[in-house]
């Protein structure tokens, strides 16, 4: 396993070409706009290693039997995924943002149960290829980004109607030695600091759309390969300051790419799906049901800081035991809790899958995103009811810390003695900048949108067997027979 | 174990004295209103021996290592409150209804608990002697009426402080042989079915209110027990007829009596606490969280009849296929299982209390009910809007049967040839008799208000916790540091 | 104008054929089932002489300069629409429950403006006819039965397309002196009390629909009519005595038919629309938007009664000054005020059409209604939230009168002191019978699905102009131009 | 009236000291922080001179007769306040961000009554004076910032509790020629570019805090005068380009500062109250109720951008057909238009005033801005849903314009082919900021907190009145009798 350190330094070794705001960022460890992303993912490493946290960050390996990251681990229990849900949010309490690392572990996951799918019905090898793979990362401790979301291009139509074939990520050719590939993906969460990325589909297919099922793996710096960072909220305070940040050490959000594959080549090695169609619908599936599940444990850990927060605001204004304030901080809490509920009971009803890992009930999964995306704006609106509108129009850090008005900002935003207006300042940030990103970050963040989430609530509803219970109770199945 | 006909026989053995509409009960198995609360409690004793619901309705108990109802079980592991969970979701598809049964099964372990606590710091001997009277229960596999909530006067005042010092169940006399309680007990759900009811405090007390912390077992026809049906919602429908009822088998909830303790006289072998007031509070929380968890079983299986019933009378209507049908059905699935999350999770993250039983995570529990207390109205909501107006204004089933307007009706209530025109009405009428009730039933089946519930989060909620890692990452600890 | 006194008198001399409970209801005035739906008929009769009242409760009519009771009025302003919304709301603090008679006025409404707009187009002569009718309905002061919903089948298909083609009202023979009319009309709310009923055409129709296109008045007692009176909830209580009614005096809701037309003739003056389909769609909605416009009003005075009888129960109960009890009815208030503003504004929004008449803002009208079927679903669980488990559990009334348990029920039901008990149970009961009652309503009161109204607001949501602003605040007009 | 480019003029002539970033802003008109408000601001003032809005923007002066911006008026019937919210939707239509105006005309119409009542008691001439200012407003249509929100440091302690006594803006001198203020306002939307400011007191006084009892205008650049500007959400983003930006033309939010009274001057012509506390609670409150009312205005507005903005996206991916999209975009619009009926309502519910001017139904006034502090989260939701992750992880516009990866950008976001990339990106980024940042304004433009709206509601919900009728209905006042 490798610490914060460790991984920091494997990632000067690469050289991945990104872009952002008209430039290239030559080094994401040190670069402005990339580290606060570099020290969250840090900590998935670094707390692997504190005593205290050893059972939900690590795990034995069901492949080499060593003790790695639990973010390179494949489920072997319901214990796994419930103990992977609630690591998720006590990383979320230390770093108060998404580090990224979890759509790579959800990737793999998904490539393991469908790679052994795939070769059960066609005689493919891809499974065992890609039990080496896994190897390899858990040895190596690497973070993966997990490559789904395609640009798409519109949408009402297949990835082989499109005006532009290259809308959706295909093979353009089949060498001896591998594949090449081209395409996009978007919305790369945590690629800038990813080791390697890890293809997949990202929709359904038929037979005519074969060369779009393809899924690899791809070092972040492979030949052919360009990042363009995407902006983020308020990304610029970071270049001026820390308190305006909110949260200067690790950022709001995790800093997504598009991710440009140009011409790409993969070895065979490296090849876990090449034109198996009909199982992109599942494999899809079986990522997003993975990654909803986490929801309710990251986002439960922001919620828990963005409660925090209103707790602490309150507090400077004073309020803090008025009952209209405990009301909504209960009314939070409810709202996470019911979030964090429905991951676990996700996780404590999964089931072996015939690849012999475990995987979630994913009717509970979809149910704990769906709430997600309702909750998390639920909760931004409590936060800002109970703080105000200190937090929409605070000065600059540069005139709080002028000689010129410094001192009036000091003395007239002072509220609760218990507090310095520092102090004041810099909860109010973190309240703003939290809120406002989060809530954003829900547009994103879905592994899939509310209404893709439906259409598999309706599926799984088994509706047929309720309509079934109530005409045995009307006494209507008596009638008929 | 009994079967549902060996617990009918034995009710009829009991002679409870019961007041109904201005007359006595005289046979609670067979009086018209009281027979269908008799069916879906005798589901608890039927389905024990259905082998398909043998791992969920029967245990091994810890007491004797004989085979038992899982309703008069002690949770051995959190494996066992799962099991309650789906268990009561299961049988609620069964009834459609409440089956009153859970209430004693959680009183009985509130107790077991509760009395363990007290002979720790008090050196009395409650618990064995509670271990005897659960041996006793277990052995007679007898259906115990859970005795909490009093009918409480002037809620702004303590019991002692009552205008009438009655208000509240209390001792009006301790002697050789046992003690005297009088008072009543209001909202008690399958108490005129039980065999025995179980005495709980059910409030917060204070020295001065030292009488009124009593727990005890009382037959339900012991001397100076007087039991007044509640009435409920479209009660006389099952005078009359099956189809009006909706479900006429179960009927639509549990079954309430108001219940008068008039100077009872309790053994000492059954009082399980006496004058022990620092307890109640507590006591009061456990049977509360153990109950709470129950909401996120029964009630989502009244929602899978619920969701089931709407979808089948929008198939009568020819609707069933449109989307803002699908959309609603879906809503209501996501809603129904969400609040199963919360109590499977309630139950998965349980834990071992010193008495050596399984409890629940209270905080989670919390969450479960509160969700379900906003859930069913709106799950209502939605099967109105599904179903039209057309369950509100139905014909009578007297005018439906009868020659000179049935032929009307046949006629012009037909739609989905798929359905008779009484299939359909009776379709409808479930719906009607489930939303409305149910709905209704809410104000009473809470075991405390929302606002209760909202305390218990409030206390849960780790505020300094959350507003110390929410300091941390704006950077304050340092600050101060 | 008539007196409520006269309006009874004026029912006894009807004779219509009225079915209920498998016998025939002779007297519609001092039948028990009936009776408090004609007193809150007849309510809108007697306000009409309270002084306070006059200027909401008359008009002078546009027809014959005549003082006339604004129910048949034909509004000449927009502030005659505003009172209309402000008389409902007054009405129904009166009665606490539906009086009916806004149906009728909003169908005469609807058939003022269409029978200009068919005459306008076809050069016939519905107009006139249909005001020499209006001044036959002005002068007697007639309560009118908006009949509009057909029972429609399955609903997939166009009336002409139906397994049986009678499941929609239509014309199955004309003759020289007038049409017979065959089908049957559902929910009729008032039918029972009502003079006469208007006939309309319940959707949109296509020319081999045209003979389902008919708008007439009928007597309720023309030959060929049948009524058939639905149940509602708690019907029976009122049977046995007057506490358990909640409101004994008005009921709950309004009282409605399945009204079969078996061949019934109409002669041509009594005739407004024959075959003109194509104005069928926009008549209903025409009917619908006025519809619309009455539930911020008449649901509005039901919520305050809601409002007032919560906090009643909680005075009995002693919580009155709680804060969490404050903040429900601040919510209550709130959406119930919501509502109001809806109407109002959709009122003093209307307009002048062609025909002379005003008429609403039917995006306003539209919102007005949709709230609702939120709105009264919230109100009811806010009003259970504070009321508790009592309401659902309360004893019968012959128990509470009754010797043997009457005195414990007295003693034990007892709270603040400043209610007896009796007025403790009657407040509870109202509450009971008002939420339960009015909830379901709402399945029935839509004047058209919820889903309706959402196709409507569609329709006027102005999308390309918003797309427009928006392309131009993005500035990509002027990259296009 | 002005011209917007005469209103620019006449700002340069203005020279406040405004600090912003760490330097002074020295032209706001110029300056790229401040230039969009200016540009937001100058709409009310061009747009007074479009033909097709003169009725909605310019009003007939009650003061002098002549011909006025609205802005500026005096309302003088329930129409000229259903005309202002007219308005108000209008402009935001036009700006699609908040336009800064209104505060200080609710400022001045909230000091039109305040000091015709204090005058009338206590027989000083504020009002004659008052009116005198007014005119001088009028003549020169002037922008005025309603100052109101004192920074208020521990909000638990009365103005004279305070640790420091300045945390309330307060007299400190009062000369023969003038008073001295000192203090400090806060979230001071449009001072920057307003003419001057129109200070308020902000809370309920008593006789301790009379020196807190002021009112008085003051122009912005008066000595002793301070302006901190605050900081947005994007705010850089304007410093680079403009698509980033959204709406680059008219920015997303209103401006704010934090503006420092440091012993200035005011002479006594300027003086609207002085010491007179216990108007203070009610002025506030009139100020808050016209305000209020402008929510269902403005604010609708700004949803009308945002669901156009949405549609526009939808379609750019080509599913605006789709039936889940429709859906969320008459969620929206109901929503937004029922909050506008609130508003509507308010206004022609209005009242004439002893001061001769009209005043809104505070009531429904509550009643529009409540609606607006969740609808407001709620339609950024439904944004958020429609557009997906597109918004939250865009390219940065320099990117988009490089050689470098500009092209790639183009090519892989490009959708349906009726938009440019471009136009994509630019509906994209008015979405993102729009929903970004005007949520979180909601948080500062409440004129008063929820909580303060609740309070309102309560006082005004004639809980009396309602359990009369209630207990009327329940028949307890005959039993009473």
């Amino acid at each position: 396993m490798k610490t914060g350190n460790q991984y920091r330094e494997s990632l000067k070794k690469l050289h991945p070409i990104i872009y952002c705001n008209g430039r290239r960022i030559e080094d994401v460890v040190d670069d402005k706009m990339t580290k606060p992303h570099v020290n969250s993912a840090a900590m998935t490493y670094d707390l692997a290693f504190e005593p205290k946290y050893e059972d939900l960050m690590t795990a034995t390996s069901s492949l080499t039997g060593k003790k790695i990251n639990r973010f390179t681990h494949i489920p072997q229990s319901t214990g796994d995924l419930v103990k992977k849900v609630k690591m998720l949010r006590m990383i979320s309490q230390h770093t108060g943002t998404c580090y990224q690392r979890c759509v790579g572990m959800d990737a793999l996951n998904a490539t393991f149960i469908t790679t052994y799918e795939i070769d059960r019905d066609c005689h493919t090898n891809y499974h065992e290829r890609f039990k080496e793979y896994y190897k390899y990362v858990q040895q190596n401790d690497l973070m993966i980004a997990g490559s789904m979301t395609d640009v798409k291009g519109d949408r009402s139509k297949k990835p082989s109607q499109q005006a532009d074939p290259d809308l959706y990520v295909h093979i353009v050719d089949k060498r001896k030695d591998g594949i090449v590939v081209r395409g996009a993906k978007a919305h790369q969460t945590g690629m800038a600091n990813s080791h390697e990325m890890l293809i997949l589909p990202t929709t359904n297919l038929g037979p005519e759309d074969k060369d779009y099922a393809v899924a690899c793996a791809i070092p972040v710096d492979a030949p052919g390969v360009i990042h363009i960072f995407g902006r983020q909220t308020n990304d610029q305070r970071r270049l001026d300051g820390d308190i305006d940040c909110g949260n200067s050490e690790f950022a709001i959000v995790g800093g997504e790419t598009l991710t440009i594959l140009n011409d790409v080549f993969v070895p065979w090695e490296r090849v876990f799906m090449c034109n198996e169609y009909p199982y992109a619908q599942k494999y899809v599936e079986t990522f997003a049901s993975y990654h909803r599940q986490n929801y309710g444990g990251c986002k439960v850990g922001l919620a828990d800081v963005i409660i925090g927060t209103a707790a602490a605001v309150a507090d400077c204004n004073g309020v803090l035991n008025k009952s209209h304030i405990k009301d909504k901080l209960v009314e939070m809490t409810f709202l996470a809790e019911t979030m964090h509920c429905c991951s676990l009971a996700c996780s404590s009803e999964g089931f072996k899958t015939p690849a012999g890992s475990y995987y979630v009930n994913t009717l509970f999964a979809n149910a704990a995103k769906l709430n997600c995306t309702r909750t998390m704006y639920e909760i931004s609106r409590l936060a800002h009811d109970i703080a105000g509108g200190f937090i929409a129009t605070l000065p600059y850090e540069a005139d709080y810390k002028s000689k010129e008005v410094g001192p009036y900002i000091d003395k007239y935003l002072a509220a609760n003695p218990k507090y310095s207006t520092e102090e004041r300042i810099r909860m109010a940030r973190l309240l703003e900048n939290m809120t406002g990103g989060t809530a954003l970050a829900e547009s994103m963040h879905g592994a899939g949108s509310p209404q893709a989430m439906r259409i598999m609530i309706y599926r799984q509803a088994n509706l047929e067997h309720k309509m079934d219970i109530a005409k045995k109770l009307a006494k209507i199945d008596k009638m008929e027979g």
